[in-house]
């Protein structure tokens, strides 16, 4: 089965997203080709599969790379500083030298901090990326930002709060590491394909969100036939497309860090915050469910943007500022991937106002909100949105 | 008295450093200047005397910014990975935005740590450093390098091995700091300035070890009288231009990084580490004395660079590469200084060459170190040099 590749032209940070069926096996190579390492540390999720684990390790073995493993537990609990200083301490201990390299082999969690590790590991070593969720795939794993969460005192979890910029030297997104994954972490990562398709006029892609109406992607065990998964691949690197255009035209997301922003102003690299900061304070609060079920609270993170999307479409169709039938045609496009567009147990609007106000977008104690501008496809920057278009956001993801 | 001015020309992240007496007094009219902070974290070293935080609040107050506090216990087995999450946390206890600062009121460990904490808060916010030691003045607030160190689970102290490059916005040398030091810690200090005068060729003022000898510096506490004061802010300086320049030339350290190194090359920024691969095995020796009493042990930093630039000098020696008289020349001006040029108690060189190989400059498993060429004044890295021009260097350290 071909597989795609999508280039970001990040001058001497430039790397290629190689997406396809079993590219998994060209780690050895890949780390040959764009890295002078003679040693690597494995950094793996706790869950993988053996096989996929075993893949990754007989491709570095068979190009001569020296190996060694670290697991992580991947939850956002264990996503700290704590958890990245083990890592490192792991490279250290794998006398990793300058010109080593981390590879991670995992998920959002295990990607962010693997990078992490590699960007302060004797101030900074190579990394490489193998995804292997579709969320990882599609976003975490590609633009470079590393990450790990802070717990605040009193017990609140920052997002992201702690990390850096370091772009890996190659992203390889075997899909067959998909087979292994739940339904529910498959449309988790289906929700940051909608954010794309959202937003994606900014990308050259105008035309992403009407394919995925026309022909919402399915995540049934089918799905992973060769006909769909040969319609994956092409989706994953659609979307790896989008990523790539936003990061090039905003690294390091500065675009937002004007001295006297306009009340709505284009958003850069921080487009990509899309559904974010109301999805960042649903994932936060521990007894939220997708379905009412509180045996599956909390939502994953790909849940809580879905519910996030929601939000800001009727936030700025109350505004006015894009078409009245916006947001129910966003609900209906998430309904068709069976993402959760209504939650039932939300606390009231004030408590979730003060979650959204530790949002790392914050400014000058000023709440900023990425939100659909004119059309779907396109967003800016919402500078201290009015407080009723936030209600009219929170009311339409209400339950019951 | 008239303060000096040294401009580091990094493209979009050039700064000054500001070398003066009562320079700290204008830190919140620079942090108004240099960055848009509203609020910033103020990290001090626990140690320092309240009139000098006093200082610096009063300054920020003046200059209507928000500040909180936080202190540091400054310490070796302190500069840790723990110790910058607590800044980090501190941070966001304070609520900084992407766009406030922190500012690092301390030495070497309160300012690699708090500039790694700005680094990676919300991945990355602006820092400004105030050094309060001679061996920050000099060295480690210019340039960028932030770090913690690693303890492997074998107890193995291993220096500066996390860490990022990430410049201030302004260093602002206050001399008026130095007053409370112990001549001990401005003794250590001055090594820096012994190592710099070592490797000035390469950074434009060839004359500043023949200007060292003629008039070594004192560190008495007549040295901090309005005349001395003068001559220590002119030392001061010319240090901080010899880093700069330095610096300038090969900012994230890569000049080494070549595939196939000559057996002597360029060393770029790794200059800097003349002394410094002896130097960080013998700091990491908790037994070993400046003076053979054991009360004085550990050896400070600065002592034990003062240690490996003999070394240095005598394994050059041993080599032929630099003339017969230099280590003579080498011990005579830290002599002056009161510096230790010979210590007791080491251990055997196969001990002491193991700890040098868990320096981070070792690659492809190769001992690689910076030693003088041709002259004092100029070096190169020896890539993987002969056992014998160590073992020559370790001899003329040890004592009786």
């Amino acid at each position: 089965m071909p597989s795609r590749t999508v280039h970001l032209a990040l001058g001497p940070d430039s790397y290629d997203v190689v997406v396809g069926h079993g590219v998994l096996a060209d780690l050895g190579a890949t780390l040959r080709t764009h890295t002078r390492a003679a040693s690597v540390l494995l950094v793996c999720d706790a869950a993988l599969p053996d096989a996929l684990v075993r893949t990754a390790e007989q491709s570095l073995a068979a190009a001569s790379l020296r190996a060694a493993r670290h697991s992580v537990a991947a939850s956002e609990p264990n996503k700290s500083l704590h958890t990245a200083q083990a890592i490192v301490e792991a490279a250290a201990a794998a006398r990793l030298e300058r010109t080593d390299a981390i590879v991670a082999l995992g998920g959002g969690v295990v990607g962010d901090l693997a990078g992490f590790a590699a960007s302060i590991y004797r101030r900074g070593i190579d990394i490489v990326h193998c995804p292997t969720t579709l969320l990882a795939m599609v976003d975490a794993a590609i633009g470079g930002k590393t990450a790990a969460n802070l717990l605040t005192p009193d017990a609140r979890l920052l997002k992201n709060m702690a990390g850096t910029f370091h772009q890996p030297k190659a992203v390889l997104a075997d899909t067959a590491a998909l087979a292994s994954l739940p339904p529910r972490h498959l449309r988790a990562g289906l929700a940051e394909c909608v954010k794309h398709a959202m937003l994606a006029a900014h990308a050259g892609d105008p035309d992403l969100l009407a394919a995925m109406e026309q022909d919402p992607p399915a995540v049934a065990a089918s799905s992973l036939a060769p006909a769909a998964t040969a319609r994956l691949i092409d989706l994953i690197a659609r979307n790896a497309a989008v990523k790539a255009r936003v990061v090039e035209r905003d690294t390091t997301e500065s675009a937002g860090l004007q001295q006297r922003p306009a009340p709505n102003h284009d958003a850069g690299r921080e487009a990509l915050n899309l559904g974010h900061t109301f999805g960042h304070a649903l994932e936060a609060m521990q007894h939220i469910s997708p379905d009412a079920d509180p045996a599956h609270a909390p939502l994953h993170h790909g849940e809580a943007v879905a519910l996030g999307l929601v939000a800001a479409a009727a936030a700025a169709e109350s505004l006015g500022q894009i078409p009245a039938d916006s947001t129910a045609r966003v609900r209906r496009l998430l309904d068709a991937i069976a993402l959760p567009t209504r939650v039932a147990a939300l606390p009231d609007d004030a408590t979730i106002l003060a979650a959204m106000m530790d949002d790392k977008k914050v400014m000058g104690g000023r709440l900023r909100l990425v939100l659909p501008w004119r059309e779907l496809g396109r967003v800016r920057v919402a500078e201290d949105p009015p407080r009723e278009a936030v209600a009219a956001g929170l009311a339409a993801i209400r339950a019951g």
